[in-house]
C-alpha cells in the first residue's frame, strides 16, 4: 500500500490567502504535518491526525512525512507562505534523494502558495515591479561571507532585495552588517520597508531609506524590502506612501 | 462620490490558484478591467461591465481604470499570476504618481497572488530552495545591456534565476543571447527547465542543462529555470525527474 505526500503552502497569515487548491488538499489529508503555529492557523477535521513539530529540523519532519506517506496515509505537509520559498519542499526532496529508493516512487506534489515577499509587496504598493531577488540572511545553513556576497552583487545588480528570516535572537548583529554592505552599493536614499506579521492582526509596516533603517525593527516575523534608487514614494492624504519600482530603466546603470 | 480600485492577481492558470481574497474582490466589482485573455478564464456576473484590452499599453490600462473608479467605480484590474510581479501593478501606481492629485486620495488595494515561478517551481521540485531572483527578459521598457549586466552578477552571485517573458517573434535572438552570457558565469551542466502554460491544459515541462538549452523552446508563455551548479535531479521510475535546490551551502563559491 502507497500513500501520497502533498507539500503546500498556507501563505503568511489570513486564510484569505490560501489557495482552493491547498485547502481541498488539507481537507483531503489523513495527517497534516507541520510546524506547530502553523497547524494552529488551519480548521481541520477530527478524523485527520494532526503532527505539529518545533520550527526546526526540516529533514527530520520531511523523513516523517515521508515515511507516513509510505505506510499509506495520505499526508499534507504544511508550510507558511509558498512551500518552495525558503520552506519545507526543498527539506521533502533532500529526504527524497538521500532517503530510500521506494521513497521516489510515491506520489509526491508542490501546491504553490502565497509567499511573504508578494504579500509584503502587495500591501506597499509595488515595489517587487522591476527585477528582483529573495535572499534568506539566515547562516543556519550557508557561510554568512556567501551572504554578504550575495547582497553585494544583488545591489550591484540594481534588483529589488527581499530579505528573509532578518533576524533571531541568535544573530541581531547580522541585519546591521547586511545594511552595511548594501549601503556600500547603494544610495542612503533607497527606500526600505520591515513588513511585519503581514495578514495578521499585528501586521506593522514601516517605511524608511537604507540610510536610516534600523536593524533592531526587524524579527523572526519581518520580511524586509530594500528597493532600488528607482524605487518611488507616492505620498498620499492618509495612510502610508505607498512604494512602487518603475517597471521602465532608460539607461545602464 | 468615490469608488475604489483593486488590483488583484488570478494566477498564471486555474481557478484552483485564485485565492479567495481575489475571488471575493472580483465578485464585488462593478468594473472589470484587463487583458482579454484573463478576463476569458474569469467567472462574472452579467450586472459586471468588462473592459477587456490588448496586451499592450499597460499605462493607458491603469489610467483608465483609475478614470473609472474616481467616477465611483468599484474597478477590479485582474493581471495574470500576482499583480505586482512584471503585471499591473506598478502601471497603476505609476499612473498615480504622474496623475491629478484626486487620484492619491482614491481607496487602492493590491491583492496577492501566484507569480508564475511559484507554480512552475512546484511543478517541478523545488528549484527556488536557495537564494534566487527574477529577471523580466522583455527589452520593452529597459535597455538589452541592463539585462545582460543582471544575468551576469545573479550568475556570479549564485542565484537560482527565473526569467519571464523570455521571447517573442520580435526578438527571437534574446533568450539565445542570454544563454550565451550565463554560460560565461555558470556551469555547462546546471539544470534548465523550461515551463510551458504551467497549470493549463497544455502545460508543458522540459528538463535540459544550461549547456544543452536550446532557446525555441521558450515563447510568450514560458516560464525558465536556470538552477546553479548546487540544483539537483533526482531520477524516479515515472515521470520527469525532480529538481530542487538544496537550502544547505557549504562554502562560499
Amino acid at each position: 500500500m502507497t500513500g501520497s505526500l502533498v507539500v503546500l503552502g498556507i501563505g503568511p497569515g489570513p486564510a484569505r490567502w490560501i489557495t482552493p487548491e491547498a485547502s481541498s488538499a488539507l481537507a483531503a489529508a489523513t495527517d497534516v504535518i507541520g510546524y506547530r503555529a502553523y497547524l494552529e492557523r488551519l480548521t481541520v477535521s477530527c478524523e485527520q491526525t494532526l503532527h505539529g513539530s518545533d520550527n526546526g529540523d526540516e529533514l527530520q519532519r520531511a523523513r516523517a512525512a515521508l515515511e507516513l506517506a509510505h505506510a499509506g496515509a495520505r499526508v499534507a505537509v504544511v508550510s507558511g507562505g509558498d512551500p518552495g520559498v525558503f520552506a519545507m519542499a526543498a527539506a521533502v526532496f533532500e529526504a527524497i534523494e538521500h532517503g530510500p529508493a521506494a521513497w521516489r516512487a510515491l506520489h509526491v506534489q508542490v501546491l504553490p502558495g502565497i509567499t511573504a515577499m508578494l504579500a509584503a509587496a502587495a500591501r506597499l504598493g509595488a515595489p517587487l515591479g522591476n527585477d528582483f531577488c529573495a535572499i534568506n540572511l539566515s547562516d543556519n545553513l550557508k557561510p554568512w561571507p556567501l551572504i554578504e556576497r550575495r547582497l553585494e552583487l544583488a545591489a550591484q545588480a540594481g534588483f529589488v532585495i527581499a530579505l528573509y528570516n532578518p533576524a533571531s535572537r541568535a544573530r541581531p548583529e547580522q541585519v546591521h552588517a547586511a545594511f552595511a554592505r548594501l549601503r556600500q552599493h547603494r544610495a542612503a536614499s533607497a527606500p526600505v520597508a520591515f513588513a511585519k506579521a503581514v495578514g495578521r492582526p499585528d501586521e506593522e509596516l514601516v517605511l524608511t531609506s537604507l540610510g536610516e533603517a534600523d536593524p533592531r525593527q526587524a524579527d523572526m516575523r519581518t520580511l524586509i524590502v530594500v528597493g532600488t534608487e528607482a524605487t518611488r514614494r507616492i505620498d498620499r492624504p492618509a495612510g502610508l506612501p505607498w512604494l512602487y519600482t518603475p517597471r521602465r530603466v532608460d539607461e545602464a546603470s
